[in-house]
């Protein structure tokens, strides 16, 4: 039986729990997939947190173990791009592969790990980084390598569907809501990465280019975050029909594939809608197998730690086998679309003035646009800004940007900056 | 590049849209996979139905094909288990590999079948044989590979799916929305095979085995389809906050694993409620990643074709690399529990006489037994018989059992065989 000789960088939650889980499995490995899975190396930041966990001498330097020539594959679990960018790259050019559940490093420099990974014919596994536990990076690459994609979207990202649902269920505030998460281990102290949308910003730019086999780069995906969002709005789309998910979305248009992430309106029916929780789910549409869907646990240490060894069985498998064939990530660069004559819907929160003709001077600017008025809904309030709900009709995404822009400009009227989202496109 | 030559037999509506799809993406699958998939010899009953897809002359004898020298990987889509048997055996003992989309051939002679490709080191791919597009094989195989599985569980059946769906949706009683979905094409003239479970049984054993690496024949199950459901059910559950589904479940119990097939009553909540139509979907849950599910088009021409090209480009690649390493299919049997003492639920619909006396005499004989009511609803009706409808907490099955048939035993009383729907019980 051919051994395989591991390298772990970073042990942290995911790491300890993969230490637990190749211990645990070690013997049903062998057994079914005749490999034999030795860790041979580890270095992490705190050595003393897991001793229990190995007999190995444990290091701190990541280098070390990218240049230790008795490893065959390379776990990168440390995150952060500057020092794991190093140390995946010099693990690859020891004749390494590599595993990796850091989306992050592979967004910001997917072009030159991959590139050198296919000059060395390395296997690069990143199950781990995208949905955790959902097995779409093997699914994209092989259950649905008979696919052309019209759409694949998803919510990427456990700590905004957490805090929307909990915005939801509580009748929470925004900032109530990511404080909870904070508490619960959900939200990191900076939230920033996830709740504006970055992290899910770096999961379907990766998701798009297996998808779509263009890559997709994550500088070009223009990124909202949910931070702007108030318990009205959960309330005031529910009360339409709609639930409030933080989507990635990357669709094939004529001229070429637009990727994007924003709060987005879904319709209670459609099954991304029921997406609770920290969950995740990845939503595609195809040509041959229509639509699919798959949901799971995004995040946590088991769950990813699941994720990270589901590679190692892969390419330890095609290691032992002395397979030399590449499987492709770098792919030539997607035609970007200009998104100005997009036809989508809004819903409009403006937060205006309690005075007469407000709406009128609203509905003015929207109709001068090409923007019609779907439904609308004022509440009587006591304090100001009152809030005007307008759902639209289909229109030019240009046309909005334009009127959202005039609207917000009537300084008189209008008290603060007005909340857009998009409605879900026909999927 | 490496040459893969196919095989076909069988060319209905999977088998042309598996040829549209291999000319249409021939070139897709030459750059992204570098291997070039060749049609080298066709065999199907009516050749003349596909004459304007090939260029080959179309035989009628799927053996020839299982004995051309110069196929790679014989195709299997002809159904049935007599013929198709031999074509499969006989293409492994030729030394060929084969795909198949054929639940019932590989759940009846999977024994035979999976043995005689470990002893010749051929790959057997079955992804379009349990739930269409959804890549829920090669998930098993490899994206979830690091799961232990607590229970796997499906809609399975497109068929039985559509005629609940429609039961619900148009107020159908059973017979119309069966006919309804014969004249669609979603039902086959005699309906036995998809109402009455069995291809559903089917599916869940394959992929049962799969999930749990032991053999779950498919022999061992308890099967009861959906034709004794009535319009009524399904309201009376949906007004409980319940969508009745036809289940295939796989369960770990300490002392096995038992599987069946069953309708069963599911939260509206819960994800399963919500696949509606002829859609499929895999639940799951393991102690590594949770709960997870997978949603698509379980049938139909181009989503099936996309899995048989799938499988095609998986196991084309492993051909062209020389991989020896044959994936385990033929697992030791699984210890089967004796269900009697497993705790379960029921919904219980009585046809009972319009007399005095009639509830109490159920209660007594249930409460006896040791079942507890949760919840009783009976309407006024006009004619006989009534229907009492009783939601239970949870007992033994075999108490159920045993209930039930004393309660049909009351000839006096009862007028039709009790109805009798279990619960999905916690996932």
């Amino acid at each position: 039986m051919k051994q395989i000789r591991l390298g772990l960088v970073g042990a942290g939650v995911v790491g300890s729990n993969l230490l637990n889980l190749l211990d645990k499995k070690k013997a049903e490995i062998e057994r079914l997939h005749q490999i034999q899975l030795q860790m041979h190396a580890i270095a992490t930041r705190t050595p003393s947190k897991i001793a229990g966990l190995t007999k190995l001498s444990i290091g701190t330097d990541p280098l070390a173990v990218a240049n230790d020539p008795n490893v065959d594959i390379l776990i990168e679990l440390m995150g952060g791009t500057t020092s794991a960018l190093e140390v995946v790259q010099t693990a690859l050019k020891n004749g390494k592969s590599v595993i990796t559940a850091n989306k992050a490093l592979l967004s910001d420099y997917g072009d030159q790990i991959f590139q050198l990974a296919e000059e060395k014919g390395k296997f690069i596994g990143f199950e781990a980084a995208v949905a955790g536990s959902i097995p779409i990076i093997r699914s994209l690459r092989n259950g649905l390598a008979a696919c052309d994609f019209e759409v694949v979207c998803g919510i990427l990202n456990g700590t905004t569907n957490f805090i929307l649902t909990k915005m939801e269920e509580e009748n929470w505030d925004y900032e109530i809501a990511l404080k909870k998460a904070q508490e619960l281990g959900f939200a990191e102290a900076d939230p920033t990465f996830d709740v504006e949308g970055i992290d899910a910003a770096h999961k379907i730019s990766l998701l798009a280019s297996l998808a779509f086999r263009n890559k997709i780069s994550f500088r070009q995906l223009s990124v909202e975050g949910i931070s702007k969002l108030k318990y009205i709005d959960i309330t005031a789309c529910k009360s339409l029909g709609y639930r409030i998910k933080l989507l990635g979305i990357a669709k094939k248009y004529e001229n070429g594939i637009l990727a994007k992430v924003h709060p987005t309106l879904i319709p209670l029916k459609h099954p991304l809608a029921n997406v609770m929780n920290e969950s995740n789910a990845v939503f595609y549409k195809s040509q041959e197998a229509d639509a699919g869907m798959m949901t799971g646990k995004g995040a946590g240490g088991t769950p990813t730690a699941s994720a990270v060894l589901s590679d190692i069985i892969y390419y330890g498998s095609k290691i032992s086998e002395g397979s030399t064939k590449i499987e492709r990530n770098f792919f030539p660069p997607a035609q970007v679309p200009t998104p100005e004559n997009n036809r989508v819907r809004y819903y409009l929160r403006f937060s205006t003035i309690d005075r007469p003709g407000v709406l009128s001077e609203i509905a003015r600017i929207l109709g001068k646009n090409n923007i019609s008025i779907a439904s609308v809904q004022q509440k009587e309030s006591e304090s100001e800004p009152v809030n005007v709900i307008v759902v639209t009709h289909e229109a030019k995404e240009g046309d909005f940007q334009k009127s959202i822009q005039e609207i917000d400009d009537l300084k008189s009227l209008i008290k603060e900056k007005t909340v857009a989202i998009r409605l879900l496109e026909h999927l």
